[in-house]
């Protein structure tokens, strides 16, 4: 499973505050706790800075590769400007990564050509402009049709991630259980599923415990990728630990190594 | 989930003490820290002491019976003159479970007539006269045997419990999958499934993020039961969080209760 470090987003007050003050140090620290936790990709989000999107997104990104040449990037906006500067500025050599588009035609039509153009990954919510899915059934509809676009223009679904969009179980009890439902099947139609993890505690108290535990269900049911918080010891443990039962980690190599380096709860 | 608390068990040194020395209020303590944990049975196993097994499960069972009339216990003997003491000697009003027979035709016949006369559940391992078994298939194989065996002395297999049994990863790194993979297929057969957790980590540092991580899984996969630690944290928040994202928790009331409790890591 491919881990999304969340830790560089804008919504956090620190980081408004470090990229508004270009507080390079602050902004390098948060990418090496997150490589060294075994992030694959950092997200970088600075869509809360608004109408200076587009140059904070140059500065951040020309921030990260002074300090690291080769780090995977996902470039966390829905504003064409800014994933288009990004591109631009980006001359590591790590992977990159788009999110998010949804099922709706305009993201389509002026995100997918650059992700095809840059050879990118590329994450969709499972939205169109019907709007949240409510069953599996729904999730795996709106994928079919968002394939059928991106393949349209080009690219190819082997790199489509799709975000099932879990929502808080406080209000929609029976929304984790459709979710997990939906990932052995939207996995079906040759595509990765992606997942933010923190939605599904939103209203909860000791919200990590339901997220860890969500995370360990979700990695059962096969999925490909998280956005989430590496550094956190209750989900580095619960990801040691899942890749350990699942037999991704030979000879539980990585999980001893985690539990040496301090890093399981 | 039923949960069977396994701290009543004379492997644990201070519990085979606490039993030679006639500790009552040792024995008090532990079934007390259970049931208000959550336990739905409490584990009674006195195989340890050897030649004194008899006497030793008469007393324990007056002893937790002195202090509750309506603890449901689980017999846990292979011993059938241990079983069958501890089956005269309980008169509260709580339910009955014998822990274990196996496909071994000896067990079945000695053990399954008590279990049919008092009307309890009963653990069965999936294992028989040729072993332990390695793969789902085999799992399900066995656990055919042993349903068809318990059914001509009479048995309701809906009370029947199958342990899978699961094997350490760190020796056997496909057997938690394999185990995943049988609980499904089991429950098909129309029994129930469960598990004693602690196997699936021999050998691994920090033991309970693997048993609790394996068990939020094993939820998912569908298990009836687990023999467990109730009141080690970790194990509780994972069961918390797991029944209120798999929606046995109606308005996550009982999560929010067990948080209020100081219950939750």
């Amino acid at each position: 499973m491919l881990i999304i470090g969340e830790r560089i987003n804008s919504t956090r007050k620190e980081v408004y505050e470090a990229i508004k003050s270009r507080n390079a140090a602050f902004l390098e620290r948060e990418l090496d706790r997150q490589i060294r936790g075994g992030a694959n990709f950092i997200d970088i989000n600075c869509a809360v800075t608004s109408q200076d999107e587009v140059q904070d997104m140059d500065w951040v990104i020309s921030v990260i590769q002074s300090k690291s040449q080769n780090v995977n990037l996902c470039i966390d906006s829905p504003n064409f400007l800014a994933i288009s500067k990004a591109m631009q500025v980006y001359k590591g050599t790590g992977e990159l990564m788009i999110n998010s588009i949804t099922g709706e035609e305009s993201r389509i039509k002026t995100i997918v050509p650059l992700a095809v153009l840059r050879k990118t990954k590329l994450i969709a919510l499972a939205l169109d402009d019907r709007g949240m899915p409510n069953t599996a059934d729904e999730r795996v509809e709106i994928t079919q049709g968002i394939i059928e676009k991106v393949q349209a223009v080009g690219f190819n679904k082997e790199d489509l991630y799709i975000d099932p969009l879990i929502r808080p179980i406080s209000t929609e009890p029976d929304q984790a259980k459709e979710f997990l439902n939906a990932i052995t099947r939207i996995k079906s139609l040759g595509v990765k599923v992606v997942c933010g993890l923190s939605n599904v505690s939103y209203g909860l108290p000791d919200r990590v415990v339901i997220n860890s535990t969500f995370l360990a269900m979700a990695m059962l049911a096969g999925l490909d990728a998280a956005i989430l918080d590496i550094s956190d010891k209750h989900i580095s443990s619960i990801i040691a630990a899942s890749r350990a039962i699942l037999c991704q980690d030979e000879n539980c190599v990585r999980y001893i190594k985690a539990f040496r380096e301090g890093k399981l709860i």
